[in-house]
């Protein structure tokens, strides 16, 4: 549903929202137990949960479709995830707390290996260390560039990001990379007339990088993609009139909170530190967005019997987040990142929605064979903010 | 799915449909027992009807938007009631049996409260008998303004409809109720040009029921809002090619279904009689829109055994209905009304299609956490009709 709709339906209330994503939660049975990690883990507290919450699985972006981190969290905050796409550049840019201003450009770059003749012969130069890559950037950084301000900020291993802020801008740019081997980089074109100013800088600080790099090997070279701006998204607290906070131990995700206008809170590196900042903010907002990385991380290593684990981590923490009594809980996640797969996956995500009114539902384990029977239903992922709002008594009737 | 579209479907056929809408049918369960009105009620009829009959669960305007009756009911007629919004003034005028025409501008008025510098101190005018309304109505009447005629009717309590009829007229208004105390009600203005005229006339109506409204405090002034015309329906007996008859004791569901075109029968004031209506007219329609209303006046009371009550007594009256054999019989209702909310909701409501066709599925109970697994599926409540007329062998083929 369209935001400013939604918007138009909010109506002044004191109740507390705890939406909690378990990052890459959902999963795939294991061969030779048949089993998925939720169906493994012992979760006593997220099964009573869903015993008396209503449940579902979320689909963030469409069916078959595998969503990155950016529109699986956007989802999430209501988003319709194809209507505000964010581009690779800005992700890259949030992914380490760059905080990118209104206008600036920002694009992921990769350290790459060319032949003698220009030619590229791997993509990702070998992955050089994350020091190397520090090394490079400061080479880069004695690039100037008449009327633009470059910022460039490694990542890790060969991933840089780079960020031109000033003047007229615009992220309508083809990318540098050719997606293959034995060809030499390409020019940045502009897609769009307004871009030509950009195109023309950035294919400068190209040729500026190019004998700064030379003698790197095998870093000798720089690929650019995923040129974009911040996107002009509907900010979320005004859109559903919440005080909203995000607590994170992670950029990208304090990223994309910022990005839609949470007020991101300072926490630290564990999940129990997230729930500290949680109790100590706990007056202070209406609306909490908290994040839990630890069974994706295991997720993406492949590592069935760690995802496992992390999952029975965050259930053993899960009863001081129930203490505070929030209104309304919504436990999901951004995507699957079943073990199997070793990355994301297109599964739908189960969720739970608890509250007074959620609604009496069968489904008693919180699991994506249950969850594929509950109440929610399996609905696009930006269908669960409203469902919280609605439960929160934050929304008003819709016609006499 | 577009009503146009759906047109080009319709072929003649012989059968025989009922619509049967339960005001605010959906419910919660009740603390305590964990059982909601539905799963509390004896209702051996329905409950063998949903065994051999197609379930689920509509939505009536999207997930965590609650509806009013109007949107409700036209969803359930198979409209988009975000495509064909109705403005509370429109709905206010059905609500009464006002045959509003093409052109008329309906608003919803208020009489309130003001202080001697005219500012509001109570918006509902201490909510005012239906006597005192029907007698400041009166002398509102006394008001002429050139080139338009002014219609005015109590309704009950505080509230009365307004009427401009004459001209071109236009909807396109602000409200004068500003929902604050301490300030005077605002002057109306126009939202488009096309406006310009009729916003002069409802600022021409206010100064003069300003003097005659002086002395009768509490309700010393009036406040104006929804402002609206009849909307452009589709009208239902064209669309899906059906002669359709609704049977309605309250006035407001006789509008709705004037509103989109169906003949509007006379009936008397309770359920049996409405059957009684049902049995005589059986021959000389198609389609049959039949409305009971006592669960949804239990639930707005958060009478939870008064509304079990009523499921009970719509129960036993259902046989009738039955030995009717309409070709297809479709139950459900316009929205939640859950004991526990005192109002509205916006849950899933429970919906079941009989038909030959209806096809197998594993609901064998009318309830809603029995109902969110059938084979109807979770669905926007305007997909209902489609599938009333294809069970109705009503459809043709879509391609060949």
């Amino acid at each position: 549903m369209d935001l400013e709709f939604l918007h138009t339906l909010v109506q002044p209330a004191t109740t507390k929202i705890v939406l909690c994503s378990l990052d890459g939660l959902g999963g795939l049975p294991r061969p030779g137990t048949g089993k998925s990690e939720l169906e493994t883990a012992r979760i006593p507290t997220l099964h009573a949960l869903a015993g008396r919450s209503a449940c579902g699985l979320l689909r963030h972006v469409g069916p078959g479709i595998t969503p990155g981190s950016g529109p699986g969290h956007l989802g999430l905050f209501g988003y319709d995830p194809l209507r505000y796409p964010v581009g690779r550049g800005v992700l890259e840019a949030l992914g380490i707390d760059f905080e990118l201003q209104a206008g600036d450009v920002a694009a992921r770059g990769n350290f790459c290996t060319v032949d003698a003749r220009g030619h590229i012969t791997d993509r990702r130069a070998g992955r050089i260390s994350t020091e190397i890559c520090v090394r490079l950037v400061e080479r880069l950084r004695a690039i100037r560039l008449d009327g633009v301000e470059l910022l460039i900020e490694p990542v890790k291993e060969h991933r840089f990001v780079l960020v031109l802020r000033g003047g007229h801008l615009s992220g309508r740019l083809s990318e540098t990379d050719p997606q293959q081997l034995g060809v030499p980089p390409l020019p940045v074109r502009a897609l769009a007339p307004e871009a030509d100013r950009t195109a023309a800088l950035v294919n400068a600080f190209v040729e500026a990088a190019r004998p700064l790099l030379r003698d790197a090997a095998p870093a000798n070279m720089l690929l650019l993609r995923g040129f974009d701006q911040r996107p002009h998204l509907p900010l979320f607290p005004a859109t559903f009139g919440l005080r909203a906070a995000a607590i994170a131990a992670y950029p990208m995700y304090r990223g994309l909170a910022r990005l839609v206008g949470m007020e991101v809170l300072k926490t630290g590196g564990t999940f129990a530190e997230e729930i500290d900042t949680l109790e100590e903010q706990w007056e202070h907002y209406d609306f909490f967005f908290l994040h839990y990385k630890d069974t994706d991380k295991a997720g993406e290593d492949g590592d069935f019997d760690a995802k496992v684990a992390a999952l029975e981590r965050f259930d053993a923490l899960l009863p001081r987040v129930l203490a505070l009594q929030p209104d309304v809980l919504a436990i999901s996640g951004d995507h699957a990142t079943p073990s199997i797969l070793k990355g994301h996956g297109w599964q739908g995500v189960p969720a739970l929605l608890a509250s007074p009114y959620c609604g009496a539902d069968p489904v008693s384990r919180f699991a994506e064979r249950d969850c594929a029977g509950g109440s929610l239903g399996v609905i696009p992922a930006q269908d669960l903010m409203p469902l919280v709002m609605a439960n929160a008594l934050r929304f008003t009737k819709y016609g006499a």
